[in-house]
């Protein structure tokens, strides 16, 4: 398609910066309306003149930017024809939204999660499309999945271990639509839940009904007093856990806890609900998992490890019952996955480790970049070197502005704030353009006022900015 | 892909029929795998050696069926490669799922959903997915929708004299996700509905904690004394009501009644949620359209006009405030559109009015001809000729097995069954290979023994079997 003149000089909008030559305002102001998708990828650009005359400036500053845009892989020209819009590769894969990446000016921590894996994701895209026919010649609704889908998910379970069957698995929208689903059907009481957790969890249990009942967990693990209580004051209903990389303390649960949930469960009749999403995040170079919890209803999806904008994730029950039930539940057809999505998750999945070794990499090396330059703004007392990634690996930084533990998996440090509170440290970082939640939002009872939580998931320049700005704004 | 000689063995399973020559039996049982998506289209077949050493046949008997396939379009050759499997543009454009359309031997006409449009659906994918670039790199929550699906949905509103802001407009991910987060938010204590009405509508309300106040309604329309009870019922709650090509009567809301309605509704500080799937299945030539319900909540989607599978639906609301209040709720993002669907709905409703009026002309034809024959079926005295598609047109049938009013929209006949309770007839149908959905299922009280819900999207042959297995099924 064409992008006609007065589109382009309305997507670039008030684009000369000050105290920027007119070359470098144009070449910076088109990479960021193509970043925002105020330019479409693949539109063809008006001739050289036309943008010159559009923009009223001269057609020998236009050719510059071009030329620059060009050798960067912003625009594409074949001899003889119209330049068109590109997205260069680099800036096509990185991990963080572009919300978070600094590119914007602003950078958004407050949800700790990806970009699409571009060129890989348009690949099962294309995949799915062609394999389609089927699925469109059908009503829409593949029931608690397709065949194809629930396959690859209990194959998946079964090559770790766990042997599955396809009809143990109901696919949903994401994982967040599974515990919804759950929720809205076990209706429970109270539900038992880690303090502090995931904030959207604890809206959606709270939406069914049920009170909390807290388990404090830090990043060295749950507190098992906290733990038996709340699954009696849960008794009968549900608890919602993330035992692996707990969000937001990057925790990973033993297996003499994992065995405690189990017996408390059991004993006070309590269904366990395990959110997987960030199991696939293992950050270590050889991962060792303790076995899951005896008996738990797992939820898991690829929005954490591949993208949150697929909305396929996924319910795997011990028992069929639960699964036969939960799939007549008149929430499930709203809160299942459209077709097409399911198709492009079947094709992920096929493929999916070289792509999560690849994410792995990228994440070891952001974590290590954060957690180093945090613990030199500790300064030399507290001084805390990249950790070579095992989990007992680095003492908790001691003194300065903060202390934390880098987790082996997950996509976020939790800190401890020792100067200031959260909240304030939150408004100073806001003023410089560094949106993040403070640690209330992750608490079930309004405390955790000294904790923040930063994730990882940016490239490292802006996780310079990041730091440097913490620094600021986390001073007493 | 290749189809290895052991998974066409599977799928083809037992395939010889009997009575049927081999040629004529593989041929049939190939063409069903196709269709249910045992085999995929694309794949290629192992050699016509293998394929009779894997069946146990001559290889004669596999060149026959071969051919003949080849010459349906099922299967595709080029001189020196292996024979491709293919779907025949013929069978992939059906509105009926294939659920519905006889070629599996049984009719599922429990829902009155169309397949995709086969093409223009692919064409549409293929144009989103080519401008997903932007999108792959954002977090995949597109917040409220995508600012260019919220604006074109918007603009659909204003060009039919609804003018229409986008921040009116919220995405989800279907028409019963809208009533869903709807319900969720506003917590009724009462809902009115209409009686009959759409089961998972009844079914939404109902998980929400609504009490049901029904409010009768014939082909002929609504009973004007329950609507003002039921209004009153539902002081201070939500009114569900489908005014256009009402499921399952068809009956259209004239302008008298939704003014009726907006008294109602402001004197109990009802909120009108006013479902609109069907609005764009009107069959009429000309359709002229009474005004919409003043402040009503409006919920739409394509899901009946174009594809269940395509969840993408939305909610617009007279008041913004709405919309920022729905857009918080712990279960927005749950119930929300994947981007993908998001584009590819962006692109559909650019260029809808084509794959629309093919729709409804096909529609139109298929209504005729069930009517047709259904009117036949009950004999000379209650004849009732195919309608030219007007309204008012034919008289109610008289006498014989059922009682009819061919509606001006929608998808399905609405008849009441004179000789039998439909559960019988329904059950009398299932023996006979065709499902139904019978009245009570469409009831708020456990009535409408008699009443029988009919879709007209199967194709005309199967139209054929439909009606000669229910004047059977529907006898004394």
């Amino acid at each position: 398609m064409r992008i006609s003149e007065e589109h382009l000089v309305r997507a670039l909008g008030d684009w000369q910066r000050p105290g920027v030559p007119l070359v470098g305002s144009l070449d910076g102001a088109l990479r960021e309306a193509v970043l925002d998708g105020r330019l479409r990828v693949g539109g063809a650009l008006p001739a050289e003149r036309r943008i010159a005359a559009g923009l009223g400036i001269s057609r020998g500053t236009v050719v510059a930017a071009l030329a620059r845009l060009r050798d960067a892989g912003w625009v594409h020209t074949r001899h003889g024809s119209a330049s068109t819009v590109r997205l260069p590769p680099q800036e096509a894969e990185p991990i963080a939204p572009l919300s978070a990446s600094g590119h914007a000016g602003s950078i958004d921590l407050r949800k700790a999660v990806p970009a699409a894996p571009r060129a890989g994701y348009l690949d099962a895209v294309a995949r799915a499309v062609a394999l389609a026919g089927p699925a469109l010649a059908q009503d829409g609704y593949p029931g608690a999945g397709l065949p194809d889908l629930r396959a690859a998910v209990a194959d998946r379970y079964t090559r770790q271990g766990l042997a599955t069957r396809p009809e143990q698995i109901l696919v949903t929208s994401g994982a967040r639509a599974a515990l919804a689903l759950l929720a809205a059907h076990l209706r429970p009481r109270v539900a038992a839940v880690e303090n502090p957790t995931y904030p959207r969890a604890i809206a959606v249990l709270r939406e069914a009904g049920a009170r909390l009942a807290g388990i404090r967990v830090e990043t060295a693990g749950w507190d098992p007093e906290q733990l038996v209580a709340a699954f009696a004051a849960a008794r009968g209903g549900l608890a919602y856990l993330v035992p692996d990389f707990q969000n937001p303390t990057g925790a990973l649960m033993d297996a003499r806890t994992r065995q405690a949930v189990a017996v408390a469960a059991a004993e006070h009749r309590v269904t366990v609900v395990a959110d997987e999403t960030m199991r696939d995040l293992h950050l270590a170079p050889e991962p060792s998992w303790p076995r899951r919890i005896r008996r738990a209803v797992l939820i898991g999806s690829a929005g954490k490890s591949v993208w949150g904008g697929l909305r396929v994730g996924w319910i795997r029950s011990p028992e069929t019952a639960l699964i036969d039930a939960l799939r007549l539940h008149p929430l499930y057809e709203p809160l299942s996955a459209p077709p097409l999505e399911q198709l492009v998750a079947v094709e992920l999945l096929a493929d999916l480790e070289p792509l999560l070794q690849r994410r792995r990499t990228e994440l070891r090396v952001q974590r290590d970049h954060l957690a180093g330059l945090l613990a030199a703004a500790n300064g030399p007392r507290g001084a805390h070197g990249p950790r070579a990634g095992s989990r007992a690996a680095g003492p908790e930084s001691d003194g300065g502005l903060w202390r934390f533990t880098a987790p082996d998996g997950g996509l976020v440090l939790w800190l401890r704030l020792t100067g200031t509170r959260a909240d304030v440290a939150v408004a100073r970082a806001r003023a410089a353009g560094i949106e993040l939640a403070p640690g209330p939002r992750y608490a079930v009872d309004g405390t955790l006022a000294h904790y923040l939580r930063v994730p990882f998931t940016p490239p490292p320049a802006a996780l310079d900015r990041i730091a440097a700005t913490l620094a600021t704004a986390c001073r007493p």
